[in-house]
């Protein structure tokens, strides 16, 4: 499972400037324990249900038939056209299940149109033949600008290709009952999965809209669900001191208020947990970043790519920073760099690529510990889709708890109706 | 020509808690002026290559020939091993003017390898042909772990598959005499390209490091260079408060120092312009974080994308960022909406997709100004090569005229040492 190393948040590490105490830590601990609990028993109230979300086995079964008969169609593409939480914790899991270069080698592709740059989806359009591409397009209300845009201009590229059973070529992620998308969907005869009613769009990962797409790509989802399930239980279980979520939460915000942290950073030495970082960049901000003053801003960084960009910043800049390291402890593969380097490299010579990264991992940690800067390592045992399925529910929970903490909704998004609008405005006074 | 609307980031618009006065900023800009001519003088001194790049009219020609003579190679992959500035530079040029979806497309793809996740870089084999690819090994000092060890992983992966002129697939770039890459060239009888002494890498874009990866894939690097050339003779004969280096150079330090903004997110609504925020990450981080206080940190986000992820954090949480939006004024592609979208969206019937982008653009600008937080936008009037190298040019004169204003070296990078110091001898004990 899932462990948490938290020595180089701690002061007896880093000093007391920048680190948090054992003592204060563990009496934050105690004081909160009860937190948990009142998570859990929210698991009905609107925002709590992606709490459920691994219990539905059912949906799981259902999901993988779909799939399987989905087959029969050899979709070269299967495009997602959703946006934020519609779109990112299916990215996530492509990026760490079906790698870097998935798009020179097997297909079906999977790929996720979130945006209206029209460059971006024209590119798409000359990029992919649409006869043979299946389209899932993703909203809970339907209301939302881009999917619905993307929804009708997919429509009118089928057309223009003189395609006519268009209903073959789409699924439509939604609310059960609510919204704009499902009477579309019943009146042309879509295939439709629900978004259920209390999850919200940015804790859906476990959800259709976060398990269909990655089926119909060869992920294993019952696996995702299986993990999630295990750490939701470890959560309900472990005493206070040992509750992954209940420290991580602690943690995060004893750093950001006690310790003037305002940044949080989340680094994994991996190139397939990269955009979970962009998953995890949502969930903290939209349910954290409210009433003009509360909310850590979250930040990517890869290792050791960012070692060569951010390591400067982060060892030697202002200290305003936690770090998330997140360490693989053993690679799907592996290989041996030989003993043809220069001299100066020798160091190099026979090691595993794994071990090198291992070494930058620890070097670049330790530096920054050295430095008295905080942070913490999630070690993962592998990437695969049961650990996956355990960092979502873990992360999730942990923002739960932090909406309690810091005494905020983490299940609304007040602050982005403004802005929608004012762009309504502008787009309807043009003719 | 690219200009900066700065209306949002003054006290006028935004009110005096976080808005710069007007006539603040004319005062600071009348008493910084000297700095740019303070950087024009420095042009020969460490570091300050980069303003003489532009010129190099001979190496852009002996690229394009090089470029030229290497189409009969067919190759299917353009592959550059190398990291941080050997890549980031590249990487934003490649996103602007070959696409997202290149790899479905045209050959050859042009593929950046920075990191050493064994995962990746094992994918990265098993996704190409090698026999149908060059490499490009980018180390000004050859010193580099990461494309030094992807060097050494990739000779053996030609060995394995039996290929013996193995120097046809290799380019260097590097220092025009010292360092450890240089002597392995002329050994193997490499083609190299040279690195500038006073150019560092993050820096290096307009140098063979970003030129020559682009030329391979067919990017016009004349007009690259002749867009840099221009923005620096518009930097180089301004006025002060009509300089547009100067003018984004202050309002980005006052911001920090005088309004207490330690965070600069760059937004460009466009995928393309996406990861020259990535290369400008690098490049204010490095340049900037300094002393165990001065830098501001560079946050990335995607307009529209972003605005279902980090708007709401943006503009309801802490008011401690300032904002720079980029925004195309012509898009290359445009698409029209249809009229088969129900009425709660019937605003988007019949509009141009860019003016729905626009229409997003202005409405999160205008919403960011309402909540009282500072941003600033850059307008480009086209995504082109000649916009692209006056942008590299734009922010790279900025960070020079920063480095001045906080009294850092923006040229060095000393805190990045410990990390190799401590992965060296981890790696040196492992047998």
């Amino acid at each position: 499972m899932i462990e948490i190393d938290i020595q180089n948040a701690l002061s007896e590490t880093i000093g007391l400037r920048n680190g948090i105490g054992s003592r204060v830590l563990s009496n934050f601990l105690t004081k909160n324990k009860a937190l948990t609990g009142k998570v859990f028993q929210s698991k009905s109230k609107m925002g709590y249900g992606f709490l459920g979300l691994p219990d539905d086995t059912k949906l799981a079964k259902k999901i993988k038939s779909f799939s399987q008969a989905q087959k029969k169609n050899k979709w070269d593409n299967i495009v997602v056209l959703g946006i934020g939480g519609s779109a990112l914790g299916g990215i996530a899991i492509r990026d760490a299940l079906l790698g870097s270069f998935n798009l020179l080698r097997k297909k079906p592709h999977l790929l996720f149109i979130d945006n209206i740059d029209p460059d971006f989806v024209s590119e798409l359009f000359d990029s992919i033949d649409v006869k043979k591409s299946l389209f899932i397009v993703i909203s809970k209300s339907g209301g939302t600008t881009e999917p619905m845009a993307l929804y009708s201009l997919t429509r009118q590229e089928l057309t223009k290709k003189k395609i006519k059973n268009q209903k073959k070529h789409f699924i439509f992620i939604t609310d059960p009952k609510k919204g704009i998308l499902r009477p579309i969907g019943k009146k042309e005869g879509i295939h439709m999965f629900d978004v259920p009613p209390t999850v919200g769009g940015r804790f859906s990962v476990l959800s259709s809209v976060g398990l269909v797409p990655v089926a119909l790509a060869g992920v294993d989802i019952t696996a995702l669900l299986k993990g999630a399930k295990k750490m939701r239980e470890l959560i309900k279980k472990s005493k206070a001191d040992k509750n992954p979520a209940l420290l991580l939460a602690s943690i995060q915000y004893l750093l950001d208020k006690r310790r003037d942290k305002p940044m949080t950073v989340m680094m994994p030495y991996s190139n397939t947990l990269f955009r979970m970082g962009d998953w995890y960049r949502q969930l903290l901000a939209e349910s954290l970043g409210k009433n003009k003053k509360t909310g850590p801003t979250p930040i990517n960084a890869l290792g050791t790519t960012d070692q060569h960009s951010q390591l400067q910043l982060y060892s030697d800049g202002p200290e305003d920073k936690f770090i998330i390291f997140m360490k693989v402890l053993k690679h799907n593969k592996d290989l041996t760099l030989g003993k043809d380097l220069p001299k100066e490299l020798s160091f190099l010579h026979g090691k595993q690529l794994s071990d090198v990264l291992s070494a930058a991992y620890k070097g670049t940690s330790e530096a920054i510990a050295k430095n008295k800067r905080p942070s913490i390592t999630l070690n993962i045992p592998k990437v695969d889709e049961e650990n996956l399925g355990a960092m979502f529910m873990l992360l999730e929970f942990q923002i739960a708890l932090l909406g309690l903490m810091y005494k905020v909704d983490a299940f609304n998004q007040p602050g982005v109706e403004q802005s929608k609008i004012i762009t309504k405005k502008i787009l309807s006074k043009i003719k």
